[in-house]
């Protein structure tokens, strides 16, 4: 019998209980016992340790609950036949690189993100202390798998009156991301569908169809959208767009181009348009573009809209309006997914859009990033002359084409070296167009503060000139 | 020339240029002016409307913007081609019916959902208030697509001294619910893969292999969980099993047939194992059992894990260890989708696992539960002489056989008249056995009260005795 030589230690931060057990348990792995044999008695092993009987029953107890020692009747505990194969040697673990994240500049003119400044962060910690209490018996209950009925209540009737959707309270699907929205889609949809995206536009969509392992095709633009011939042309069924402020050329699609989309939509059941709608909220030249939506009748436009922009990205919440047809199809066999919102989160934002929140800081953002987006065009105008700004005064970037012999590569290895982080546009290409135009670069005046604004497009200045 | 019969209201809610937009756009939607027709100049229409002329001219802008009209240079305003499309008649919309929910019973054994009365609300409402402030500048920035990097490496520290988890911080993903995370898996492993389930077992992942359009099979288990027979037979690449304690069986796999799994994804590339350990924290018999995952050294093991027993379903957090090379391939492929769980609730989390509170809640919520399986187990015993209980003395549910003759859905039937919530062993088999054995109840007993529950088995009494 193989001799158990430990020496059990009292006040140590393991229980004398768990020593023995992981003694016992890193010996029997190591093969250190034979199959079949048996253990000293209860009593014997506890005299050997001087420790209590009650110590070494609770240490084979457990190691008889994980299988590694089998109990007979009034005989003891014999080791189970672990068949040899425990010594498998693990691999050296390594620890990976960490992921290559993107340098940071001193100035950052990312379309992503919103101004940091002007979060109302005291009226949030309000609103999320007063929403967390014991007295709500829902808040730790899984609810209704599209997300709770007074915030989907809230979205549907500010979409109505703002935005121009037609939609009942029961159309909306509350998700954390339009990813995980249009994973939904492709789920509800038939298994065939072919998409279309618009080239150039949103830079996840190819990313997620690719990896949803679906059909899609990346169509060209012309000044309007989506060309209708290349839509007819391709084979698409779904097409995804960004009609009130195209992604990322910034052009409003006219109601003569949505009509024809809409009748290629009616042309054949199973068609649809997604109508990603993600920063309509903000229009400085006049008011915001009534949706697509509003325009069709037949339930041939899936709607989308997210936070990410009017609040922040980081509050992850999106939402979809579906068609009513879509919408049963979902009911019978999607409704299993839960809401992946955190229920305390969907109520603090229904109770910021329900009291007036919501439109009163729209109503201050859209005149800070008209500001800022004013400043940005100023200082571009008297500084960079060589640069043209096209696309809609809307949203939150805007596109500049660069006439000044530089090719886009270099306009952006300039720009960093100056600490200006500036975005190609063609990285926005699913396929890049065979004759390159002009270099055009992005820039996205969210995050960017008012004072740092004339700084960067300076250096911008300095180093886009020779 | 059509005639603009308008009155405009001052003092309405509208402003003057919304009513002059909104009658304009109408009149051109419903077809009253001609392709190509001049509408009246600024001067003229203002001075008939008796407004400024500035809103004539916001709203024929507003509508040249969406494409409604087009300027002519020195000219004026036209009618678009609107191509007599616009009459589309829309199609009547229904309110449709609400989703059928479960009714509801005065006692309720769900399998899901925790303890309502003892969850921290005070504490998690300052570490909220605490979280949400200006002075993070990162709050409002999406961040790493895996999750915060201090969340993921408290809950790695979690795994390797509480589970036995091997793992760095690099390998964990969080997410906002295991569906997400199988969604994450079906996308990273290979478009062929043939994944395998338990039967019984979750009830929601066929549905989910269904709805992905995967290939799956659901194999028979023994006492000892998967047959390794019908594994071996199947064709399958992945294995999705419950070792700790099978769900809904309640049995803990022996480290016997945990190797034998281990040898299967050992002898083959492409096959690996699943190991959801969602319930693992509570055991009452004696420790926990060690994961799965601890025993592979050949990266052959995905573990998930989840705060929806440990916290609360509603806080939707998830997360999974990833073997590093699929976290390489996860790195290059997947990291587009950001994590879905908002930053405030992910660095709350962190504070309240960082400062022992998790630890403490978890140790507080395994007394209570053993309490209340405890009291149930007594009660069942001496009021439901006809009922065996299966499965480990762990997780928040335990499985009734029932020896009195009457079928499952009897049973069902008469526990819900006496208005008690019961949930029958059959709607967790994607295939029903050929013979069908014992009528086996499930019940759960995290959101039952510990003075409802002599109540509710007393009820069960009458209902199922005749």
């Amino acid at each position: 019998m193989y001799q158990i030589n430990l020496q059990l230690q009292s006040g140590a931060p393991q229980t004398l209980t768990e020593q023995l057990y992981q003694y016992l348990k890193e010996s029997l792995i190591k093969g250190t016992f034979k199959t079949h044999e048996k253990l000293p008695s209860k009593r014997n092993l506890a005299q050997g340790l001087q420790c209590s009987i009650n110590t070494v029953q609770a240490a084979y107890n457990q190691l008889a609950d994980e299988g590694y020692l089998q109990t007979r009747e009034k005989s003891g505990y014999y080791v189970a036949d672990l068949g040899g194969i425990l010594k498998l040697e693990p691999k050296q673990s390594k620890e990976p690189d960490r992921g290559q994240s993107e340098e940071s500049y001193r100035y950052n003119f990312s379309p992503q993100g919103v101004d940091h400044q002007r979060f109302p962060f005291s009226l949030w910690r309000r609103l999320s202390h007063q929403v967390i209490t014991s007295e709500d018996t829902e808040l730790l209950s899984i609810s209704d798998p599209k997300g709770i009925p007074e915030l989907r209540s809230s979205i549907a009737r500010y979409l109505r009156s703002s935005r121009g959707v037609h939609c009942t309270d029961q159309q909306i699907i509350i998700s954390s991301g339009t990813e995980f929205l249009m994973q939904l889609l492709i789920q509800l949809l038939s298994e065939n569908t072919v998409y279309a995206i618009e080239n150039p536009g949103y830079e996840k969509l190819n990313l997620l169809f690719k990896s949803n392992r679906v059909h899609y095709v990346s169509l060209p633009l012309d000044e309007h959208g989506i060309e209708v011939a290349s839509l007819q042309a391709s084979g698409a069924d779904v097409l995804s767009i960004t009609p009130s402020h195209q992604f990322p050329t910034g052009r409003i699609m006219p109601v003569t181009r949505r009509l024809q989309l809409l009748q290629w939509a009616n042309e054949k059941s199973g068609r649809y348009i997604l109508e990603d709608d993600y920063d309509s909220e903000f229009r400085y030249g006049g008011k915001p573009i009534p949706s697509l939506q509003g325009l069709d009748g037949q339930g041939k436009v899936i709607y989308l809209g997210a936070f990410s922009k009017s609040l922040s990205p980081a509050l992850r919440i999106s939402y979809m309006v579906l068609p009513e047809v879509l919408m049963e199809h979902y009911e019978s066999d999607l409704s299993f997914y839960f809401c992946p919102v955190p229920l305390i989160e969907q109520k603090i934002l229904h109770t910021f859009i329900e009291r007036g929140h919501f439109e009163r800081h729209l109503n201050r953002m859209r005149n800070l990033y008209r500001q800022k987006r004013e400043l940005l065009v100023t200082c571009i105008s008297s500084l960079l002359p060589f640069a043209e700004i096209t696309g809609d005064s809307a949203g939150l970037h805007l596109l500049l084409h660069i006439h000044n012999g530089m090719k886009e590569e270099e306009l952006i290895r300039r720009a960093n070296q100056a600490q200006v982080q500036v975005y190609g546009l063609s990285r926005y290409y699913s396929q890049l167009p065979e004759k390159k135009g002009t270099a055009s670069i992005l820039l996205g005046f969210a995050t960017v503060e008012m004072d740092e604004i004339p700084k960067a497009v300076s250096l911008l200045q300095k180093a886009w000139s020779d």
